[in-house]
């Protein structure tokens, strides 16, 4: 049995929204007013949301107010949205995070305050995340990049730092790694410990299209039934446009030992493709949560690769750190995980690989993942 | 007679979204698809907003996709929103701006070109806009600041800074003057210019608690019949977290001559409750639109300010510059304005007063306000 009075609002709402509510035993209580509807849902996000696939319904009262008390789910971030009459609307109350190619409600769903002490603000030096305009000649266009400079940046001014490309996932944007995955906790908490060097990271937008074309369509479906299908464009925006940007107005370390880029879902897609066709540029790939790159489905990895896995002794010569990151709660990621190793063990390339129990295709498996990639990085 | 084919996606929309779309002629339409529904309108946000007041209803298709093109308005940022059978929801083809304290639909109704320049990304150096995280005694919490270093503040490390205070409006937050403002467009063309001096800029949230109390209620109401009841937390959370916190970790300047607060609307309030009170820390204010200050309405601007304006002499000699800046488009605040000026001139005090034409109580008034009072700072 929940009761209202032991709950608080999710740390995800507007400021003094009290709803959604969480429960002490996880649970969530969901209200909308809407005395006009006829009827009312809520609906996680996603095929493996932590919170269940299916919609639930709500119930309405006299004054038209809908609530409706969930179960508890996985902890970590979840997308939602109430289904109104059909409609998919936001929540007034809570914050709206950039997923689905639309801003849309979250609700973090609070793990134990130990276990969650890395992706939380701690009393530790902070670094700051840096909204940075530049102008891109690949998309002839103004773009914003969010760059992470650790705590010390603007003190330790003899200091070149290495610098980490992190890219985020299909349907989100530049926003999604701070906004909804904490990364500048994780990376002043892992700095601090010791557990990471002191890096830059920059994040970028993973939608970019030439000149005159149009906005791309989203790259990946809501059911994420097929590959995504990336754009050179991209890989072309980051080393040509986002690297000498960065490298021209950061203090960086600039040699491909210094440079590292990983990225989770479709962002893992990008990063293995600009990596491996620009080796002079980068030596460390990470893969969070990878889906299959072009036809691998078909011809496999190395094949989909194109070229730069062919020979695994230079791969593995040229490759300092090839890292593969998923959740056991992902079945499809997961399993394309376990056939990519099998694969890589075959071909004789190396790799690392590391997974964390039962999160699934959600931020809160791309947080660890990033925590424990991180520890490895320019060592 | 508009036409689509000459029309183009608002410059607010997420990627890809072609709705809503602006005519040449200035006129917008607007499209949700909603097929369940039974009345759909678009409203536009505020009581002068440029798009008007009341809602415009949509006419539905076959397919159930309601439309509606709405007349040419006020150029600049407005809030709005569909109303779906008497539910409030945002439009999935907008990205969402922190407003009427909550995530709320926004469309940028384009100027001229050359009118907009200064508020647009242009080929000069550029600033970044930083996300600071700092903890903060007074509300025994962490908060977030966005703060602004110009171009430069990276390399030329033998220079200190002087400080801008940027307080937001009623229901929105340290987001503001960024997302819905583009202040970091405006600071970075007129320092290239040479209309300003580099200088910081910090914006944080003016909603603040003490440690124990819950959220704070909004504090403005839609129709803006009452004036806004000022918290004395933010005052203290300014003086004592906040500057410590920028001084602590900026290069800046920290005498008072180089240390300047505005607000807009009741961010105006925030700025002149704090500033006057404490003037050994602020030797500039900028009231952008502001509504009356606590009791003002009663009894006058210098005896709701509490002390500080009695003696105009003392306040002369003490108040580098008191500015009032209000668009003729917004009668409220204009009115105001108008009202302390003759009363500032009968008591006289010294102050600067500037006005722009037509704008209402909207983003396009504090982005001139804030173009203008610029140029007069640290001087």
């Amino acid at each position: 049995m929940t009761t209202l009075s032991d709950s608080y609002p999710a740390p995800t709402n507007t400021r003094g929204a009290p709803y959604p509510r969480v429960h002490p035993d996880g649970s969530i209580t969901f209200q909308l007013k809407a005395p006009g509807a006829r009827r009312v849902q809520v609906q996680p996000g996603g095929m493996d949301n932590g919170l269940g696939s299916e919609p639930y319904d709500m119930t309405r009262d006299a004054e038209g107010v809908w609530t409706r008390t969930i179960p508890s789910g996985v902890p970590g971030f979840h997308y939602y949205w109430f289904v109104v009459d059909g409609l998919a609307v936001n929540d007034p109350g809570s914050e709206t995070f950039f997923g689905y190619n639309r801003q849309t409600s979250g609700i973090e769903l609070p793990e134990g305050p130990e276990v969650a002490a890395y992706y939380h603000p701690q009393a530790v030096p902070h670094g700051d995340v840096r909204l940075r305009w530049y102008w891109a000649n690949t998309t002839q266009s103004w773009r914003r990049a969010y760059i992470y400079t650790p705590s010390g940046y603007d003190t330790d001014l003899d200091k070149r730092y290495p610098v980490l490309y992190l890219q985020h996932g299909g349907g989100e944007d530049e926003r999604g790694w701070t906004t909804q995955g904490h990364m500048n906790f994780i990376m002043d908490n892992a700095i601090a410990a010791g557990r990471a060097v002191p890096m830059i990271v920059v994040m970028e937008c993973n939608y970019a299209c030439e000149p005159g074309q149009s906005a791309p369509p989203p790259v990946v479906s809501l059911v994420r039934t097929r590959p995504p299908r990336l754009s050179q464009v991209i890989t072309r925006l980051i080393v040509d446009d986002l690297i000498s940007m960065v490298d021209g107005s950061f203090r960086t370390l600039t040699d491909r030992t210094n440079r590292a880029i990983a990225g989770l879902s479709m962002g893992s897609c990008v990063a293995l493709q600009t990596a491996l066709h620009n080796l002079d540029l980068f030596d460390t790939i990470g893969v969070f949560s990878g889906p299959p790159l072009g036809d691998e489905d078909d011809v496999g990895m190395v094949a989909a690769a194109g070229g730069p896995m062919d020979d695994a002794a230079v791969f593995n010569d040229r490759v300092h750190l090839l890292w593969f990151g998923a959740g056991t709660g992902e079945p499809r990621e997961w399993g394309i995980t376990q056939r990519r190793l099998v694969e890589l063990d075959e071909a004789g390339i190396y790799y690392t690989y590391w997974e964390t129990p039962d999160v699934a295709h959600e931020w809160l498996t791309w947080r660890r993942c990033l925590n424990e990639f991180v520890t490895l990085l320019f060592r």
